[in-house]
C-alpha cells in the first residue's frame, strides 16, 4: 500500500485510547505527519501544529489520515464535514475503520468528483482470504500477546524488530493493525478479515523464510478480552510462533471498558497463550514481558518490573523507559549470542 | 429469510463432507428437497429422483440450492453453467459458500436479465456486525462444541431442541452456520462474519429471554482445528452457554484433512471448553457427549459410548442412533424432572 503521505493527522474528538493510531503513527513515523485537527472534545495533543485542511495542503500534506481506532471502528456523523473539508482542500483520505469512507455517500461523491482517492487499511488484500493449513513454515516468528487491547503489542513488536536489526538479525516487522500497517506501509487488516480466514491470513503474512530470519508478528486483542479473544486465537494458531512476549498495563485490573472483566496474572496469559499455542508449534516458549509502566513513578516501575522478571524467570521490560535488549538477549540464547551478533 | 423452498438440490461432484449441507437439509427439511442433482464424480446419494433444473421446475421446484460446505466456501467455475442452466429453467439459486453469486459476472448477468433471486446464506445482517459486550443475557443457553469440524454439531443441536420441545421446554434452535440457516430459515453465518464481530454476533443470535427459555445453539469448528480455533472460540464467548454438549466422530483419529492433528481425547475438549467458556459464563457446564458412531457395529458402538459415559460421567448418546434423552435429563436436572414436564 503506497500511502499517500506526509499526512494530516485527524484526532476527531476522541480519548488516548481511542486515539491509539493517532500515537503510533506519529511516533515511529514523525516524518509522515505534518500537523493535526482537533474537533472540540478532543483530549490528545501530539505536539504537531493544529492546522485545517487548506494549511496542511499548503505546507505539504497529502492526505488526511483518521488516527482513530474506535470500538466498533466507525466514522460517526459529525466527522463527516471535515473528511469532506479535506478533499475539496486537496488531500486524499486514509482510513482503518471498519466503516469503509466509499460507504458514505458525501464522502464517495466529493472524492468521484474531484478524483480524490480513498486509502481504507481495513480492506484486506484478497491473498489474505485463505483457509489455514496449518503447516509448519520455515523461519522463525516471534509474537507479541496481551492480557488486554491497548497494552503495547505493536509497540513492543516495533521495538523488538529495532533491537533485533540493530544486532544485525535479519528481521521483518509484521502489521496486523490498521496502526501497523500505517506505519509499515503493508500487513493484513486482521480484525476485519473473515472469521473462516483469520489463521490463514497470519500464515499469509509471515510466510517461509530463511532459517534464521525472524518475523515479528504485531498481535491483537487477548484470549482474556470476551469481545475479541476468537482474533487473538487465530492470529496465534496461524503465526505458529517460536516466541511469544506478553505485553501488559501495569496499572490496569479491568479489561478496558469491560469492568465486569478482570485483567489475567501474568502467568495465568503466559500460560494460556503457551497450552492454545502449542497446537500449531509445540516448541513455542515465552521469552520475556513489556509492561506499560507510564502511570507508575520511576521508583515503582523498577519495582515491578524486578518482582515481575523474579515471579516469572523472564526479563521483564518497559520498552518506552528503557530497552527491550534483555527480551532480545533471551529470544537469542543470552547475552552471550549478544556479543557474537 | 424467507427461502424459496422446495429446491432442487446440487450435489456437485463432492465426496459425503462436502456435502454436509445437502445431507443436512435433506434429513431435517425433507418438504424441502424436490429432487437431487449431482455431476460426475458425486459420491453422495439423498436417495432423491435425479432431475434436470428443467424437470425439476416442472415438478415444483422454485430454487436450486447449493448443497456443498467446502473447506474455503468456493465455487469452482465449471459449476457455473448448471447454475446458469437453473436460472435459464426458472428457478431462483440459494448458496451458503464464500464466494457470492453476484460475484459471478455470467450468474449475476443471467439473474438480472431474468429477474431471478440470488440468496446468499453466508451475508451476514448488518445486525449482527456489534462488537460484543460480554453482558449477562437473562433466559438459558446449551452450545454444541466438537472435537472437529463435522462431527454432528449441528444435528445435535437440532436433536436436543426437538427433544426440549417434546417435553414442553420453551426452546429454540439458533443456527450458525449454512446448513444450519438453510434448515431454520434463519441465523448467524458466525464464519463469514468480520472476526471483530463473531463474539457480538453470537450475543445478538441469543438475545435476552424468558429465565426458563433454552437456546441451542449450533457450534463451529474446534477449538482443536488450526484453521477454524478463532471462529469456536468467539462463538463460545458470545454464546456464554450455561451448558455445552461434545460432539465427536468416535473413528475419527486426525483433523479431517489434516493429519498432522490429531483429535483431542474426550475428556481435553471437555477442559478446554469449559475453561474457555468460563470467561464469559463461571457457571458454564459439559453435561453431555453427542458421538457419530455410524463407522462401528451396534456391539461396538454401544461399547464405546458405555466406555466414555463410564470415564467422563457424562450421559453419551449417538443422536442418529437413539435419541438425546439422556443428555436432555442431565441438562434438566435429571429424569424426575423428565415427569414433572
Amino acid at each position: 500500500m503506497d500511502l499517500p503521505y506526509p499526512c494530516l493527522m485527524f484526532l476527531a474528538d476522541v480519548d488516548r485510547v481511542s486515539a491509539k493510531t493517532a500515537l503510533g503513527v506519529a511516533y515511529w513515523r514523525p516524518d509522515a505527519c505534518v500537523g493535526q485537527l482537533r474537533l472540540k472534545g478532543s483530549e490528545v495533543d501530539l505536539g504537531l501544529a493544529d492546522m485545517s485542511p487548506a494549511a496542511a495542503k499548503a505546507a505539504g500534506a497529502r492526505s488526511l489520515l483518521i488516527g482513530v481506532a474506535n470500538a466498533g471502528g466507525f466514522i460517526p456523523s459529525h466527522w463527516e464535514d471535515v473528511l469532506v473539508e479535506a478533499l475539496e482542500a486537496g488531500l486524499d483520505l486514509v482510513s482503518g475503520l471498519h466503516t469503509r469512507l466509499a460507504s458514505l455517500p458525501r464522502v464517495r461523491e466529493t472524492a468521484e468528483r474531484l478524483g480524490r482517492r480513498l486509502f481504507e487499511a481495513r480492506e484486506a488484500d484478497p491473498r489474505f482470504n485463505v483457509v489455514a493449513e496449518g503447516v509448519k513454515r520455515t523461519g522463525q516468528r516471534l509474537l507479541t500477546v496481551g492480557t488486554d487491547c491497548a497494552v503495547g503489542k505493536m509497540y513492543a513488536a516495533l521495538a523488538l524488530t529495532k533491537e533485533l536489526k540493530a544486532r544485525g538479525v535479519n528481521a521483518d516487522f509484521r502489521a496486523t493493525g490498521q496502526t501497523g500497517i500505517f506505519i509499515a506501509g503493508s500487513g493484513a487488516p486482521i480484525d476485519a478479515i473473515v472469521s473462516d480466514f483469520v489463521a490463514g491470513a497470519a500464515e499469509a503474512l509471515s510466510p517461509s523464510a530463511a532459517v534464521d530470519h525472524w518475523d515479528v508478528i504485531e498481535g491483537q486483542g487477548s484470549l482474556f478480552h470476551p469481545a475479541y479473544a476468537g482474533v487473538t486465537l487465530g492470529l496465534l494458531h496461524g503465526s505458529q510462533p517460536d516466541a511469544i512476549v506478553v505485553c501488559h498495563d501495569a496499572t490496569r485490573t479491568a479489561i478496558d471498558g469491560l469492568e465486569r472483566f478482570p485483567t489475567p496474572s501474568l502467568a495465568e496469559a503466559i500460560d494460556l497463550n503457551l497450552r492454545l499455542a502449542r497446537l500449531t508449534n509445540p516448541a513455542v516458549r515465552a521469552v520475556g514481558v513489556s509492561v506499560n509502566t507510564s502511570r507508575l513513578s520511576p521508583e515503582a516501575a523498577a519495582a515491578y518490573l524486578n518482582d515481575a522478571a523474579e515471579q516469572l524467570g523472564l526479563p521483564c521490560c518497559d520498552p518506552v523507559r528503557a530497552s527491550v535488549a534483555p527480551i532480545v538477549d533471551a529470544l537469542l540464547g543470552g547475552p552471550a549470542r549478544r556479543d557474537a551478533a
